[in-house]
């Protein structure tokens, strides 16, 4: 009898709300043409050393379509390509690529699946030129992913910042206050911009227009003078100033701006109070935006992505991304999805309309 | 001084979360122009007699945007066109559409927002035809409009239905007794589509593809088989056995199946028992997918939408519905935009997908 | 060494949300004793015939606290000690409950907890009474146990039951309509009191306030005279109109009553349109109530209940009930326990507080 | 004809889930006995400034039962004992009590409903010692008020704790995090105590239990050796390490730890990374706790409230607090109700239980 087909999947980058569905998918499809599912235990990490790697059964799935996180555990660290080991107590950068082809070849994988960012999709995309017969799935709640329309974990980001709005719009009207929320994004807009407009903020301030400050305070003033008394302001993390300056060092870290170091959510309530002397609050939701249970839309669209992942498989076509362009998924090759960020477009019609009903961006 | 530029807004149809976020942009785009806005209850009823009709002011929509429902009401009867009356005690159907004309005059209306699903934007287009300056705003929970993308409601209402599919999934694992929801959709099975993929059903019936009891009691039967020991079955209401007859009648009478009647869901649970001896119950979840929060989608959608509507008037474009053709907001005249319903392609992605999980269609 | 002290744990009755956070607790609290627990699958019949019956591991409980229904699963069927079997094609009730006594020998076990409602704790008492070191710990969705002040379940039910009114709030004052919702709660009116009140019903109708559809009716009237044009109306699916006479054989089936059979919020809906000509619609909530994953307060005294019940078998207690005397968890003999039903008071606080709000109970 | 009984209402303090629904009550009992409610903005600033109360409609209270925040608006300040006024550009405290007083009487009310938390409550056993006839209604998500069992508020507050911490859990697991969630309570660790049980919380640190932070990474490092590999702590703003000195100052400011100056949850996260060398991640959830819907119970609880209190009225009853000492409401004289704090018991159930599960307190 034939070895039955057998494919390995993994989830790399930041946590996501859709990665089970998508292992889920992966697997009920792959079961449906009598495929074997190996799970790869922290992303790259996992397939370097797939010592821990094992097979994925019915009941390791049982549940987890509405469950956050992955149940193969994932990492930010790892890239084999790029790999920190410590040689005479320093750490030092190192090729373990080899290590993580031949981890692929020791599972008797026939392909494999990785979802992920664009991080993961471009460590995919490496491994695949080293002859890894690999199928992307593209994964992010910042929406910062070019080659697909959309993908899972926005959905459920955005309403989990929505929600934190409407939670603190009470708060804010009955205490006459202003409220500051700073958002996840990275260095895009999309989950301030779409949950500012859905929560009904008066301000909204994304990196891709650079705000004044001065600006910002007048509209909180015709708040009150307009007798509405309260004023919701949300930022993105990556949000500046105009003229910049202050938050440069952040800019160039990468990484998210530490609540210790006063984010920008912190420094800009502190400003508005200064300047126009209303009481003002801050909040960072943080974590909270990539956990909890996928939104319907997210697990719909992580559904169909794993299953698309498998008929990529199936058809022999390695070496792409799955993608959504409605209401089709399409397979795009790797090199042209990686690297490609989508930030918000300035002209774009959500922010035509916001800006029709009188919310502010601070320019 | 010139009179301020004068619009009217109205709802029409069922129901649909986002309504109300809707009005909450007409007015607050208006405000922004200077302009004034008149809300007009019940639909063309409160057109016919404007008596009802009232300024709408700041505080009016205050706290609206997450709101179900409608704040200036609405109905499913009162086509202006086709009103009846009673005469010597019985209904006649008589022509009012002058009233309604009389009305917006009567009004000072500069121009007019029609809120409402298909029979609204044909009524709309049809008052457009006697010279009233409207433009249309979609809404259905059903998402049956060909015109647009997608539109507010149907969102809010499909996670409605994937809530309830989760919380009855737990009670049919415990008890391994086979579950059949009925939901919403007339003659479309968007909302079951997606809510039975989203939700992990096992068997998805949609009015699309005509199915047989017999392959719906296969999947059953082949669940306990493999020792999953429960089943989920979704059943939109306009579903049909393959062969039909059954549902012949409630089929023509537009209406949906009450629940006394026996719907289709209370049917197939018992044919289920019937044939496979399986303890099965069902539910009908009715009028719940109308209600609730609108959801951060549908609240933005709701928002883009009732701002194009005031920017349509802005550039003089009447006779128009404002439409989503992602990333963009569009406006489609109304006659091509009416009369035209969208239901599942049967060899739509999600169909695909959901195949390949291994969902039976009872096809 | 020693043999480690060996417990098993069953659920029995109708799924509740809370069940399977008791069943963590147990399983905690007894490896932080160092003992080793057993998981009888199905209730009762799980312990007649062992079997199935395996031990519960770590991974076996994670992340189950916040899921409903129950892991070990469930039924209302198996009582031991009134046991059906077919007897030359006939069913004949037999006494089995020595198989059950055999059962918890041959697992080894040194005490059982029995998770159920009043049912399963009948039997757990006569297990007793047979010399099985027993625990029982109550579950109900329906309160209806006079034992215990309350106990999990009944939370969660009853924000199922406020958020579905909460839904069709907004589409009956949108319509103008009465709208009806049948609820859950056995022969007490518990859910239907607490989630009327706390859904801003204008009529309340429960088993112990037998209620004149007259009265109804005038309330509904005294709506749409007083401008509010809707009227909320929630009903026990246990409520029963003054003389009587219509539900009567529902009443005696001891089941729930069946939708096609015509419930009582059904029939409710038809009699308030023919006598007051409103637009009427009606719901059934059904096994929503049921389901869903637990709210806090039912995690919260789930897990209180679960390390009760083992800090009962440490202390030798058998034969008793755990049960909440707020602050306190107490043990309650079992035969003090059962048999005891607890019905809404008509002079309590709550009825008090919502007639003096207007609160009609058509009385 | 006799002039309607007129009472005022207003709502002091921090802003609390349910306090709409105490207003909705009270305004729904009064007019079921014919009286008259007006409402006063801005706690006792309205009240000495009366200029800006207004009758109560009907319209005014639609709708609000479900929401967050008060219609009244409250604030945190003006005390009219100690009123604070600027004399020669220098704060200066003076006793404005008189003036409210005469806003009492130039508002014609016959009696006051003050809705508020200790700080407010001791306000109004003052004014009733002036002779204002005074009703009091206790709020505060903190559960903090010695005379009542519980209040309205808390359960929203822990049911958003619990919701975040379930959030966090998925990526806490799936990047094999420790996650520390900072929850409000100001002196009294019940949130953090019911979320931490309600969310499976591994580490629970409350102002009651001076903690270790040995002991707090001994129960992390076990964690990982069993193979958990995260861990959850939740950690109230006023927990303190044994020992103290740390937050010496915080704990004398009397208001909440701000942010930037470091919690104590951002303090700890850094801790335990140091010395476990666990990557750890710190949030705190501030004023979400505050805002939000309000749930069933508290509700519930709200509307009892607000009836209680026109019943308290009615029977002239001034001078007392409602409180709930199930199943009764009660009416507890203000002398008796303020200034007793409530914290948690050390040796109460919850504790007890939460320790059975290996919960650590860091003790």
């Amino acid at each position: 009898m034939a070895k039955k087909k057998t494919i390995g999947v993994l989830t790399g980058g930041g946590d996501c709300p859709g990665l089970n569905a998508v292992i889920r998918a992966v697997v009920k499809s792959s079961f449906n043409l009598g495929w074997k599912v190996i799970g790869i235990q922290k992303g790259f990490e996992g397939l370097m050393d797939p010592s821990s790697a094992k097979e994925l059964r019915s009941h390791d799935i049982a549940g987890i379509l509405t469950m956050g996180g992955t149940i193969l555990g994932t990492t930010n660290r790892g890239n084999p390509f790029e790999y920190s080991v410590k040689k005479g107590g320093k750490p030092v950068i190192v090729d373990k690529s080899d290590d993580a082809v031949k981890g692929f070849k020791k599972l008797g994988l026939d392909a494999l699946v990785c979802i992920g960012g664009d991080g993961t999709l471009k460590i995919a995309k490496r491994l695949k030129d080293k002859g890894v017969p690999i199928v992307g799935v593209p994964k992010t709640i910042d929406n910062d992913l070019s080659a697909t329309v959309i993908t899972f974990g926005f959905d459920t980001a955005v309403s989990t910042a929505t929600d934190a709005i409407d939670k603190l719009h009470s708060t804010a009207e009955s205490h006459q206050r202003v409220m500051v929320v700073e958002l996840m994004g990275r260095y895009a807009g999309w989950i301030t911009l779409n949950s500012g407009i859905a929560g009904g903020a008066d301000v909204i301030l994304i990196p891709e227009i650079p705000f004044s400050v001065e600006k910002v305070c007048e509209k909180v003033e015709d708040r009150y003078r307009t007798k509405k008394n309260f004023c919701i302001v949300v930022v993105a993390e990556g949000a500046k100033p105009a003229g910049g300056g202050l938050f440069t060092k952040d800019a160039k870290s990468e990484g998210r701006q530490e609540v210790l170091l006063g984010g920008i959510g912190d420094w800009l309530a502190k400003e508005i109070t200064k300047k126009t002397g209303r009481e003002s609050r801050s909040l960072v939701l943080g974590h909270l935006q990539r956990g909890g249970h996928p939104t319907t839309f997210d697990r719909l669209t992580a559904t169909r992505f794993g299953a698309a992942a498998v008929r990529a498989i199936k058809e022999r076509k390695y070496g792409v991304m799955v993608a959504l362009r409605p209401p089709d998924v399409v397979f795009v090759p790797l090199e042209e999805a990686v690297g490609k960020m989508k930030s918000v477009p300035v002209d774009s019609d959500e922010i035509t309309a916001a800006k029709e009903l009188g919310i502010s961006f601070g320019d």
